[in-house]
């Protein structure tokens, strides 16, 4: 048997809902849009407490004092991983005022969130207007009504509270294991539109492959006074290039729920694939006494297959889904990641060769959506039902609502694959998780509004055996190497889900490493992980106390462990012609309420790059695997100093696609190897070198085709060996104009670095200067454990300060920073 | 016209309220109640965040940590004062486990709230039991059949939310310039009783000087499940020494409603006063077939009196009300504040020679009421309607049943003369604060129901002038020297208002002082004070910016100054024979949002002793007037630098009441002098002196009666004039093996010292250690204002630590602490 999605949903920019409508008129690029919205970017002002909305939120000038901030902005931005005090939960109010202009004569003007942590409420001046429960959903609030009241067009006070509170009748439970973040971390528009216009529209194509394809574009009005007005409309369909193939006008009254406004027909359609992103583009105009408006929206053409027990096909090809996985989450913004870095992020996943990926545990933004439609990455998005059980009737029906409205808001994403039913919800100590009967009938219910919704879409579901047999694709638990068990498992642990499940996907797996941590040895830990007692992460495994041995708990979470596991797991991964795919979590480091005794404070280190974007070495493992443009990496850039006996022979590990490379040490060629796919490590691309004492270079050189890769690192070679720790010290490793970088270094008495102690150290900062802190990096928390016997952080500061260092049972160690320039 | 309350009601430990019945027959030193009340004070787990009771209350340990406190508790404690960040809003849980006995068949079990701020949710498991809105008040709730329902009598989960965050319907006012602290920050109390208790009991006494007093018994019953049940009462009278005067045993049926139970006549009368604070007891005991109970509380006989335009009479003589005020609130406790420390903040308050104190501006706790009728502290104690408008009508009734129930739970205390009906509810921007009609119709109505539930005490009210007519005894603003105006315009200003006013008293009045700054010269502000614009407090006088000069926005805070505002003032009030009293404000110094720019950051500095209790040199002023036992003060013993020319001559202050006293300097006599009234300042026991540069003694005896009393001061005299402040540094100034105490200075390029630098430092510390900060005080504040050039702070350390010290536009400057022992 073969599930398929034939019939599928596309386009973009779709802002319908269920409950809060969105206007599809809304933020569009075309002219007459752009007088129409506005983005509420600026001159907003914030403060983070409690406050009475009758009164004192427009009068506490005596009362506390707001920060002028500007939007996305999330009141978590550092807190979510303070070594010391958790991340605060609770309300935060924003305020601003508006200068309301309907250009459209008894237009609607409305209020856009893209998406607001956790749980909203919309007040124009002391006037509850809305209420919104759901972190990640986008919701319009029609403040037409409310502004007349308030009798003047300028100066509207507008104000927002977001609570991110706990409440357990709320998605995603206070259990998560990331955290939840609070504030209008996504953009807010003020908008305009005519009495009449769009509250969705959307796109559904029709395809099988080597067929035409079938376009029906349908929408929904938005027009909360009128009935039975004429309206003109005309719908447009553009091919990739540009050009306009169809279009059609029509006059008909304003109607009710979604209708169907035309048809078309597509012979030889550009398809929508990883390689060939192919983007319609679907405009719709409308007409009316009441003024004009338009919706444009993008939309992809692909047919999507999964075979009983494997593998999976795109457009009637066989495709290994190649993914990873996101949170919204970035050092010193949390939620309110900015759009320059999220594009940048969606860049590195795309160079690196990924051609999936899920979005981690909820509705993710708008922008997120459209560059996986651009880059070609086939997405699991998800409600937030994770770790609970089904708490209450508000709590099933506000899940059914998200997905209705994810679905409404979503599904016209070319990229969107699966639309995930929730995650975990088998965790031990989740409220009413152990009502199993409830949770396989919600979701049951869960997965019949998608089928009804999206037909064109699977449902999916990660962890909760007891309910395997309900979404189209299921993903048991499976962290061989990490959790549990060992990496050589895998295969075997791979084989046996295929088994036990028609249709499998492997979502989450991978190892914690903390950057700059490395390693000379086998993890001594791997001598003593038993094998044959299964993969799957159960119970409190994550946990870094309790249970039996584990590399989570017990290994060194080095870099270099966590590149052998990606390198096994990814051989494995291609290696099988039936796999439909996989998604490595996670793509970066994200913070977590739960793991405050990481060796970066409640950060979950599991990121091909840390918390602000830098890759980590095990990125270059998957791009050796998954990249198509030429890339060369050799292991280690940051690693510093390297240890051994003199004379003794270490290993050199190269991350590359080239079927060639050649190393030199010292400028002396080590020999070539070639790139054998089987061959463990590094697919063979490893050397053994004797390196001299003291400094060191190593060089090499790869050839993909006709490219030319080189990769160089310097670093030094200690060849004494260290006692017990003795002594920590610091010193400046760099200072700009901005900032200034501090190395906290242990020492043994002798004076020899501690090259393998993993010390807790804490930094501290005497004088007129700030520690950059609570980043959530190895380089930006004050509380850290030591890689490689050192730790950095960043300060800046006016006039002298003395930073300080300190560790248990050891003195702390100082130093004086002069006069900035 | 006279206006007297002579019936009034004594009495002591009377838990009676309307809506949530506090049982008389809890808590009494009895044996037999030794047995059924245990003080719940150890074993509580505490967390500062929002929790969902209906799970993770009791399922958090992954998510959240728990901290183990005992009680009282108040998640303020360091908090309000913290120079950076506002004190915390919101929810607070607290978790035991009781093990809960009843040894009374059928017999109620009870908790019991002496206290909790500001609002409070009480659950058994996730049952709630319970919700109070207040933070002042006591509250009892029933848990029996909620422990019968959890089906064991070990290891019963209670659970307490206490919330302090914002809500304009509850009092006090969200703009009270003070901290509304959150927290179970009085006793609680696990009680059992009989199926059938005391709710209540009161003595009402009635008493005309020179005549027998009649004391009227009067109780209500504690009885959810009985009706009609025969009971054996024993009602008993003993006098001051302890020895039965009266008793009555009675049989009656199980009653509703309060009723008489006894009354007697005592023929010869030991009154109460503060002279004389004899307090007669009273023990009621009920025997059923349930089980016996009994209560037990303690009375007092006076008589009080207003004539029309003063003066004020106890016990048919002339008292002048020699008052002070004070908060719940102290260094590292804030309300939570241990009742060591209370005992010895009465002792300070009683040593003063202070007869009356204002309890402002709430409820206060049992044993500050105990403590002001031991003392013979007559009593303004108030409902906390402060600057607010009557915002609605659940704000309104909420009012009505603090009065209600501070009333009933107080009103046996014979310290009790006024039933405050709030404070400053004229204040600008006030929630409603425009509707004056209401607020009159509100005051009315509060004033109506304090003489319908006690006729014996007087209505007071301070600061709205526009419902002065309203209570029994008012107070406008008078802050001539403060607010506005000068202290010389002080008399006049209380003239003005004895004649604008038939029942005058003025509470409120005082300066604010930064204890350790001492002048050597007048105020230079005092030259650019206009006089006769008036001497009220209006507006936004109280903030430091704005508005016309005056010493509050514009002086220099000094201590200097204050004392001789203090001075000035307590020598006016002792000269007026028609005065009824005054209250000061403040006794010690609080936290307030309101005031971050403080010398110290967010401290109200108008104490006679700083936030930890440690008397100013202006305690010693209102010693030298109030005080019986013979007291001497050189000024300035916080004051190791003064200052001038050589061979300039200095002011010497002494504050003494004794008759005569003699001065040394450097051994040598500077003579004697008198004490002269109307001699101001010191009432003459000044001297000019001229030191010599370097180190000097004071030496100074005085004469009172027989006894000889003898005060000394060290100091350093400063000959060189400093320039333009230049470079801070620090040094250790004590070091003991709990703390150290280090201190900045402020010296010029040549390094003399600063000695009238008011810069504001910031202290920090680098290594493995903790400044002693956020206690409210000038040496317990990271952030504070120089005092005299310097300022101290204390830390605790592991090893070597650098503190630091810096402020805007200087050097910073670092102090290495080694080792500790």
């Amino acid at each position: 048997m073969t599930i398929t999605r034939r019939s599928f949903l596309a386009g973009a920019a779709c802002l319908g809902a269920m409950k809060t409508p969105l206007l599809a008129s809304a933020l569009q690029n075309s002219d007459a849009a752009a007088v129409s919205t506005q983005l509420l970017s600026g001159d907003w002002e914030f403060y983070r407490g409690p406050l009475d909305p009758r009164f004192q939120v427009w009068h506490s000038e005596e009362l506390v004092t707001w920060q002028k901030v500007s939007l996305p902005h999330c009141f978590n931005s550092y807190d979510g991983c303070d070594p010391d005090i958790p991340a605060y939960r609770g309300d935060g109010w924003y305020r601003t005022r508006l200068s309301v202009r309907n250009p459209y004569p008894n237009g609607r003007t409305l209020l856009h969130f893209e998406g607001a942590g956790q749980r909203s409420e919309v007040y124009l001046g002391t006037e509850r207007v809305h209420d919104h429960t759901g972190g990640y959903d986008e919701f319009m609030v029609d403040i037409t009504e409310a502004c007349a009241r308030l009798n003047k067009g300028k100066d509207i006070p507008l104000a927002v509270l977001c609570d991110n509170g706990r409440d357990m009748e709320r998605m995603p439970s206070d259990l998560s294991d990331f955290t939840l973040y609070g504030g209008l971390y996504r953009n807010v528009w003020l908008v305009y539109v005519p009495a009449i216009s769009f509250e969705a529209v959307h796109t559904t194509v029709s395809f099988e492959p080597g067929k035409p394809a079938h376009i029906a574009v349908t929408s929904r009005l938005y027009a909360p006074q009128q009935s039975g007005t004429n309206l003109d409309l005309l719908v447009t369909i553009l091919d990739p290039a540009g050009k306009r193939i169809h279009s059609k006008t029509l006059q008909r009254a304003a109607w009710t729920g979604e209708v169907e406004l035309a048809s078309f027909q597509i012979d030889t359609p550009q398809l929508w694939s990883p390689a060939t992103p192919q983007l319609y583009r679907c405009e719709v105009t409308l007409e009316s006494a009441s003024g004009k408006t338009s919706a444009t929206h993008r939309f992809g053409i692909r047919h999507t297959r999964f075979e009983e027990h494997g593998p999976f096909y795109l457009n009637g090809e066989r495709l290994l889904l190649r993914g990873t996985q996101r949170h919204e989450d970035h050092a010193g913004y949390a939620a309110a990641t900015p759009e320059e870095i999220l594009r940048k992020e969606f860049a590195l996943i795309h160079a690196m060769g990924a051609n999936f990926i899920r979005l981690a545990h909820y509705q993710q933004s708008r922008l997120v959506l459209d560059l996986c439609d651009e880059y070609g990455l086939l997405v699991w998005e998800e409600v937030p039902w994770c770790r609970s059980g089904v708490v209450s009737t508000l709590f099933r029906q506000r899940g059914l609502d998200l997905m209705r409205t994810m679905i409404d808001q979503h599904r016209n994403h070319p990229s969107v694959l699966f639309w995930g039913l929730g995650n975990e919800d088998d965790w031990p100590g989740e409220p009413h998780g152990e009502e199993h009967d409830q949770i396989r009938a919600y979701m049951t219910e869960l997965r019949d509004l998608v089928h009804k919704l999206d037909p064109s879409r699977y449902t999916s579901f990660r962890r909760c055996d007891f309910a395997k047999d309900i979404p189209d694709v299921y993903s048991p638990s499976i962290w061989a190497g990490w959790y549990s068990g060992s990496y050589v498992e895998y295969r075997d642990a791979l084989e046996k889900a295929r088994k036990a499940t028609p249709y499998f996907f492997h979502a989450e797996w991978g190892a914690d490493s903390h950057a700059g941590r490395h390693a000379e040895d086998a993890d001594p830990m791997l001598a003593h992980i038993l094998t044959g007692h299964g993969t799957a992460e159960k119970g409190f495994d994550y946990k870094l106390t309790g249970g039996t041995p584990r590399m989570s708990r017990d290994g060194e979470w080095s870099e270099t462990y966590a590149c052998d596991l990606f390198d096994w797991y990814l051989q494995t991964q291609e290696s099988l012609p039936w796999l439909t795919g996989t998604a490595q979590w996670i793509f970066k480091d994200f913070t977590t309420p739960l793991r405050v005794e990481n060796p970066v404070p409640r950060v979950n280190q599991k990121g091909l790059t840390t918390r602000d974007l830098t890759p980590k070495e095990g990125y270059y493992v998957f791009q050796s695997y998954w990249a198509k443009e030429p890339m060369l990496r050799i292991y280690g850039h940051n690693w510093p100093v390297r240890w051994g006996k003199a004379g003794q022979q270490r290993l050199v590990r190269i991350y590359s696609n080239c079927a060639e490379v050649e190393l030199w040490l010292n400028g002396k060629s080590l020999g070539k190897k070639k790139r054998t796919p089987d061959d463990f490590p590094c697919s063979g691309l490893r050397w053994d070198a004797a390196f001299r004492a003291g400094e060191n270079e190593l060089r090499a050189e790869g050839r993909l085709g006709n490219s030319l890769v080189k990769d160089s690192v310097r670093f030094t070679y200690q060849t004494t060996a260290w006692s017990k720790p003795a002594k920590l010290s610091l010193r400046t490793v760099s200072d700009t104009s901005d900032h200034t970088t501090v190395e906290a270094r242990l020492q043994d008495t002798a004076g020899v670095l501690c090259l393998d102690s993993r010390a807790v150290v804490r930094f501290s900062l005497a004088g007129n200067g700030t520690l950059l802190d609570n980043l959530g990096t190895p380089n930006g928390s004050r509380v850290v454990q030591l890689y490689n016997g050192r730790a950095e952080i960043s300060l800046q500061h006016t006039g002298a300060v003395v930073a300080g260092v300190h560790a248990d049972g050891m003195e702390s160690a100082f130093l004086t920073l002069e006069k900035t320039r």
